[in-house]
């Protein structure tokens, strides 16, 4: 392959290669079933309590409280469905109009079983207010799940006073932390929140791995029935070398927080700095409080699918907004949700930087756009 | 690590050396997101394609017609649920008393939420007969569920005809043949299935990885929403390392099923025979049609537990029941079903034999049992 700069870390990152050298012998030799009791299986149940207890550490969680899922998508899909379905006399829901489609399509899905959900509007900085919040919260109210940081272009949200506002109701509250977990700190007990998702190929873990964080106490109907693993919970054979894999990836993106942040930061501030310099027409999209490293830029009259693919025939990987939409060629309903002005918004792409980024590779972007668009 | 003999195949397999060097690149630097439009992705969508084929060439079934999913347990929920939940004037499941939990604890909770489920009673042999079926179907049979091989004796179900069965009645067939496929024939066209559910990591393919068997034309609700993967039935990022190595030990296993049939089958005779010729008091379980290598033996006044120990002592790894059983010290609920005496039923192990073991394997067990029996 020719050289590549890869700029899209918001949609998938590069395994740590410590993360996958942990992974290996729980691939190749130690592939016991961690349910079984015989001598073979007691180094993958350890490799299970080691994994539990370094990424309890890295939220702030306590170790039982931390419950493995194949990804975000299933963690988003489990806390909406088994808060909405478990037994309660409460019944609303409340989220957001800039939430991740794992937690919009479940809200939509309870909402057709009679669930009523709000979708809180965000402001043009693409942040949930508390106001707003204080605004739709009733004593209905039985569960608020407002994401850690958008997907497309980065905002970190209130979380602390929006987590305060539904426990002040008697509400619980969800995070969908998928952008945020492994790149800014996430204190659980200092948010306050109940359940929290996470997935480890965001933050350079494998993929087909994430957990649940669901707090002591809470009541969540179980989402994968059958074994009694995950305190009988998510049924289902752990899947041990992910598991370890992503404890790895997260305890050295923990331990490395300040410094990758400082790193994508410089290379953040350099690009904008330069693009700046360029006669090139753009605004940035989203709150100045983002994702260290993720940048969404709408460029006047362009189009944002051609940015993505004349930048990739230089070897340069971007998004036009979340991977998962990318299929469309709609404005996304982020840029929707925060008014971008139509000539401004098609023209959008997300550039996100992570620890294996260089302030070259801002230079060579800028330089790829510069060549695109002047 | 000392010696050891594993013979506990259906709890989990060694993973093909094979599959995992095919893993290798899509865990370190092909690591792009599926969903993407940029060249980067090409190679990731190319491996998801190409796995999808041969998956569903090792069962005669159509590329897409895989769904793939984190793993049995997953499958399972989601056949279950998926038909229990999805719209219809039919109402109720069949089910046996001897499938994996992953199956029967769905049935449990759809029968909670209003669906009527029918538990078919095994016979002695572990065998579902298409007779007993005829006797509980009925025009509101929404869904029959029959596992195609039990996990804990290996007793293969007459799967063709009990789906015939459900079809003349116009209701659903699926079956859990997460025990079967990569080991026996599985033909879904010659079986007629409409679901089928797998699991990789027993036919030595990595964990966390699985796929549901959707035959074209069959209404299931999704299982997991968000993205727009899998045909927007199950959301998530793909696991693309998981998914190839899967691809890879299936295709293994399938290319050498008749070679590694002929080699466990041998192995299973050796053992018998073996055992035969001591003074220990036992009984196989299950019928003489059943999954290559899998045996299940009670020991008279013996206790499995004990034997399980003392046999992990000699390095032999064997399990009592199913995997995920094992924190439980009942006896199970299938040695229940097919009415084992009290006096053999406590005293029960299953060994299952793989394509990594040897005839010096049966030799050294069955002097393990002598050890600790005579």
């Amino acid at each position: 392959m020719k050289q590549m700069i890869y700029a899209d870390n918001a949609a998938t990152t590069k395994l740590d290669i410590e993360a996958f050298e942990a992974m290996k012998p729980y691939l190749l030799e130690d592939y016991a079933n961690a349910s079984q009791p015989y001598s073979f299986s007691r180094g993958v149940k350890k490799a299970l309590k080691d994994s539990r207890e370094i990424i309890a550490k890295c939220i702030n969680a306590e170790p039982d409280e931390i419950y493995f899922t194949s990804g975000g998508t299933e963690s988003d899909n489990w806390a909406i469905k088994g808060i909405a379905y478990n037994d309660s006399s409460r019944k609303a829901i409340i989220t957001s109009n800039i939430e991740h489609h794992a937690v919009l399509n479940s809200c939509r899905q309870v909402e057709r079983l009679g669930v009523p959900v709000a979708y809180l509007p965000a402001n043009e900085e693409a942040i949930i207010s508390p106001e707003i919040l204080k605004q739709f919260i009733t004593k209905q109210t039985k569960l608020v799940s407002i994401m850690m940081a958008n997907n497309e272009v980065g905002s970190i949200q209130p979380i602390k006073e929006l987590c305060a506002i539904a426990h002040d109701n008697g509400a619980i509250f969800h995070t969908d932390a998928v952008q945020a977990v492994g790149h800014i700190p996430v204190d659980v007990k200092a948010f306050g929140v109940d359940l929290l998702s996470a997935s480890a190929h965001k933050f350079n873990g494998p993929k087909g791995v994430g957990f649940l964080y669901i707090k002591k106490g809470t009541k969540i109907a179980e989402h994968e029935i059958g074994g009694h693993q995950e305190q009988a919970l998510r049924a289902g054979t752990e899947n041990v070398a992910a598991i370890v894999g992503m404890a790895i990836a997260l305890k050295n993106n923990c331990n490395n927080l300040a410094k990758n942040s400082e790193l994508v930061t410089e290379i953040e501030n350099k690009f904008k700095s330069l693009l700046s310099k360029t006669n090139i027409d753009f605004i940035v999209n989203g709150s100045k409080v983002h994702i260290p490293g993720n940048i969404s830029l709408s460029f006047k009259n362009a189009d944002g699918e051609m940015l993505l693919h004349r930048l990739d025939l230089l070897g340069i990987m971007v998004s036009t907004g979340a991977a998962c939409d990318s299929k469309s060629t709609q404005i996304s309903h982020v840029l929707q949700a925060i008014k971008a002005s139509e000539e401004y918004a098609k023209g959008t792409i997300r550039i996100s930087f992570g620890k294996y980024n260089s302030l070259k590779d801002a230079e060579i972007i800028v330089n790829g756009l510069i060549q695109i668009l002047s």
